[in-house]
């Protein structure tokens, strides 16, 4: 099973082409702007409403297969990706709350009305993605510059004071360093830095080290597991949320800290990166008995308290074919290979819809579809085409840097 | 199959000894008083945060028990009441949040800190069944007096003015006659009302009216249909959260309703809320498949969005067991008892946990245990126990009461 081998990677391409035209055949909203997100399972809008994270992840795709594959530059991707980007900045900053202006939506209406706001940073991060990605394909430097600020504005929530953000100070609430944060926001420093001139790199390469030094303190229990919640200390915290794991996660922080040690040419980073975020969480989040990867687990083995737990979700499983291909394009150690062929076995006997096309999002731990729409409140055109995009191209330079 | 028989009747009445002998044995927290309520399939406390809604749901069901049932007029469930009453006045109420001082905390450490609020009424609804109960048993007027003053609180965030809570204004989120709010007011008004003098009786008595008009305003689409989500003027909404439906919760309703009626003699609502918040929600939310009650629907068939839809949770259909019996004991139609009776036999044929005895809260849709802890964040001594007592008062009733 050499990457090259054409079954292999003629799935990849061809459903990399049949997803992006999934969605823009039936995402964009050309009345009011942005994308509809809620698209059943043949197409069909099933509620209007547009969620701020998936209208800054579809801009940010399709400004990147556009920016960097040949084959998606075309007029109609660029349209909708800067009609994505208007509509967001025309709509998505809210300055209700009692934050600051920079403050971003989590839900809008079909014509820009905000209709909730979390308490997370999360709209923010995937609004920079957009503006980034977008200025990259636009030149346009006042979009780059927004990017930037309001990149300013989280790394002050996130490391100087969150109280902004809302939420009451408790005082049995412990501050946790969740997994999520330090992984979004190196995410967002591989974003912003790519290819930018050295004053850009040298701005947020400190960060980049911190976020790297806060994801590793998710190593817990003398290396045998990865946790979702530490201390800011980086102790295991008590209860229910302290002994949580999410595999795909993990699997996502994996290839995250791949690129980051690829960049820096740090060996030792590249080695924990796989032993403990790729092999590992594989190790104890693959379901023996049903195949693919649990969404939450308990390190202790209690029944975690997601109702959702044991469903197989599309997402983790599109972190963990990116995580072991890249693994494996590092190291050409066969085993990270078989890996992503078991993955990719599951994936595509599991999730494509080969009647309408894009993937099912939530199946139960049997493997039987159990939601079948194709976008939803936290489904949209990002894992799916990022995966593929990913792949594709990890396997393009192992096809053309034959060793 | 009559009320009578024997089986049907001995089921309930140990079950409700056995579950409340699971909660006297593992959930007292004899150190820092109230209960825990993470509790494992075995009795082993696997998180030790103490969820007030469940705290307060505690202290109903044992003072409740205590007071009407003589088998259960036992100093034990007294003492572990007021300890959790205690716990509960000591450490719910927390002033942090920039809400009023009546506001109740989501969550508590084991010693009682406040880890979450939510920006909503329900920690405060089960504080004042608490209290209002608790002051039943102990003949404490302070008691009665601080659950009315809490009940004077809710009102006017429900009628008047709900910006205390701390959600933003926002121009998207329009306002929303939830129907969780007025189930829980008429609940409310009734637990208060109850055997008290003429005085709170006349204080209710509008507001008991006005949940009734409210809970009715569910009913839509001609009379087919009960959606979770109105507007305040009583017309559907847009999307997927006008389309929901919880059948479990209509059935809830149902017997509130049912209850109401029969204190008020209205005959009218007492078939209102048989047709359409018993019969109905069973007609569409039972899954002629698996049987069992579906979580949640989407009234024109599109997949909804919550992960868990397809579920079968303990509480609807202990919801179920109680709406039908009552109907059938106010009406004796003999289609009404077959009901309960298939609920029933769903019942006992996959929720109690034969080893550990108490139940399971959470199976797939096909029946099988998805979570088998007993006590989680939602889980805890309520429904199953409240569902039991009430099927045995009930079927106690038609025994001395036969016609």
């Amino acid at each position: 099973s050499e990457p090259e081998d054409e079954t292999t990677q003629s799935g990849i391409e061809p459903e990399l082409d049949n997803v992006v035209d999934f969605w823009l055949k039936y995402s964009h909203d050309t009345v009011h702007g942005g994308f509809f997100t809620c698209i059943g399972r043949d197409g069909k809008v099933y509620d209007e409403l547009k969620y701020v994270w998936l209208q800054g992840r579809q801009v940010w795709m399709y400004c990147r297969l556009y920016r960097t594959m040949d084959r998606f530059r075309k007029p109609e991707i660029l349209e909708a990706a800067k009609a994505g980007g208007a509509f967001l900045r025309k709509f998505a900053r809210v300055s209700s709350g009692g934050s600051g202006p920079w403050k971003c939506a989590f839900c809008l209406t079909r014509d820009g009305k905000a209709v909730k706001i979390q308490r997370t940073i999360f709209s923010e991060c995937f609004y920079i993605m957009a503006m980034d990605e977008l200025s990259r394909v636009t030149g346009d430097k006042d979009m780059q510059l927004e990017a930037e600020q309001m990149m300013q504005q989280l790394i002050y929530w996130v490391r100087e004071d969150s109280s902004d953000l809302g939420r009451p100070q408790l005082s049995g609430d412990v501050p946790t360093n969740s997994m999520a944060v330090p992984m979004m926001l190196l995410c967002l420093v591989q974003q912003l830095s790519e290819g930018r001139g050295q004053e850009v790199v040298q701005k947020y390469r400190e960060l980049g080290s911190w976020c790297v030094q806060q994801t590793l303190q998710h190593i817990q229990r003398d290396g045998t597991a990865i946790l979702e919640n530490v201390s800011l200390e980086g102790a295991e915290l008590p209860g229910c949320q302290g002994r949580l794991q999410n595999p795909g996660h993990a699997l996502e922080a994996g290839w995250f800290l791949l690129q980051f040690s690829a960049e820096r040419g740090d060996e030792e980073l590249q080695r924990t990166a796989i032993e403990k975020f790729v092999e590992l969480p594989y190790q104890y989040g693959w379901d023996k008995e049903h195949g693919g990867l649990f969404y939450f687990l308990d390190v202790d083995g209690h029944c975690p308290t997601q109702l959702e737990w044991s469903m197989k979700l599309w997402w983790p499983h599109c972190e963990a074919l990116i995580a072991f291909l890249m693994a494996y394009s590092q190291t050409k150690r066969p085993e990270l290979l078989e890996r992503f062929s078991q993955v990719y076995e599951y994936i595509f006997s599991h999730f494509p819809d080969a009647k309408s096309g894009e993937w099912f999002g939530y199946l139960t731990q049997e493997g039987k579809v159990a939601l079948d729409f194709k976008g939803g409140p936290f489904k949209g055109f990002f894992h799916v085409p990022r995966c593929l995009y990913m792949c594709e191209r990890i396997l393009d330079d192992l096809l053309t840097n034959k060793d």
